[in-house]
């Protein structure tokens, strides 16, 4: 049974599930949910994820949601199609399982607040900025960021020496961040814009950004 | 070598992996952090934790922190001692893995504020409550327990039909949220109310109460 993907353009959370698709090389079908609809608050897609969100992943018999739960399951259930995204040691997938919690407990706060804010509210829809939000969520990334400078300086990536989860979880909101001015406190650490001009042009990413583009989202 | 844990009372993150170590029947020494001092942000424990928080875990060469990254450490590291917190079989580790991210990133928000609040702030320190936050927060963990109610309905404990991490990651926060006037949201969902009942009472939590007691958080 082909793997189906139910989310939206331009959801940050579909793009977290669907760069592990693509990293992992699995063919699947993009099920587009129609949230001006409310299509995910219907009882049929509650039945999916109770909480009515997207992503959610199906894969044979299997129902998921939340998007890093979906590319762990890739990662595991995949293991050996297109990158392999976990450490294989116990003790470096100890050290990864840090920096992926890091991600969803620190770094998607402050960025994922100052991508809407930034880029959906004031690029695309010509708002005013609320300088204080700005201000606020600035500061919280910057000291985020301060710590994922030394950390890479040390280690390539954030979950050890190559690219894993640990990485692509930041993927969607630092796409959205790059096209804003919070661009500047990743162009003032020299490792973290490295790391971000890294992973941003991986070809899974490069396939997402296509298509945001194409879908009006420059 | 010895595991340690680094941590202070009565710090939610500091019980969360704590608890690991006793359902996991493993010793440890306990090395107080004196927050009051600020030794948590003196260079020696950055260079454990560069986000200066507690906890951090050592065990022989190895240094974590995130407490659910090392509650999953020493669920995998330990599989054969004390209680078993992971899945074996994929799908169902799959599902477990969906229902912790749901407590980081779902329940985590409202309960913790609400704790802090209700418990440390109004219970502990006699402050008038702030009841703009504490009507904004109930809602959204209302919305939350339903989710929990209707799976819980299903399955005996969130990640599965046994306890799990899924679970015990809950574990700090509710217990303060069961000496707040907020306990009326876990009672009036019988589903999560029995579960609630029955994870605060096993031995490993039990522990923890008694240690919160005998330093005065009753
Ligand atoms: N933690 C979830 C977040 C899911 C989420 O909030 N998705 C948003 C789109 S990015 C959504 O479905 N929003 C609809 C709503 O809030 O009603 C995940 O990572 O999957
Ligand atoms: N997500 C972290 C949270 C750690 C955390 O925020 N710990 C608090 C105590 S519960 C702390 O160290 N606070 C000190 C500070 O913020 O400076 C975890 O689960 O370990």
């Amino acid at each position: 049974m082909a793997i189906k993907l139910y989310g939206f353009v331009p959801s940050n959370a579909t793009f977290r599930a669907m760069v592990a698709l693509f990293e992992k090389d699995l063919d699947f079908e993009f099920v587009k949910v129609n949230m001006a609809a409310r299509e995910h608050k219907t009882p049929e897609f509650l039945s999916r994820n109770p909480f009515g969100h997207v992503p959610v992943l199906e894969d044979g018999d299997i129902t998921l949601f939340e998007s890093r739960a979906i590319a762990l399951y890739l990662a595991r259930t995949y293991a050996d199609k297109g990158t392999d995204l976990i450490m294989k040691d116990p003790k470096k997938m100890a050290v990864q399982s840090v920096w992926m919690e890091v991600e969803g407990l620190k770094f998607v706060l402050p960025s994922h607040k100052l991508a809407i804010e930034l880029y959906f509210n004031v690029i695309r829809r010509g708002r005013e900025a609320d300088e204080a939000l700005v201000a606020e969520f600035e500061t919280k990334l910057a000291d985020v960021l301060d710590v994922y400078e030394s950390r890479l300086a040390e280690s390539k990536y954030l979950g050890g020496d190559r690219f894993t989860l640990a990485d692509l979880q930041h993927l969607p909101n630092l796409h959205y961040l790059m096209k804003t001015k919070v661009k500047k406190l990743i162009d003032a650490r020299p490792h973290v814009s490295a790391w971000a001009a890294d992973i941003l042009s991986r070809p899974a990413w490069v396939k997402i950004a296509s298509m945001l583009r194409s879908e009006g989202f420059v």
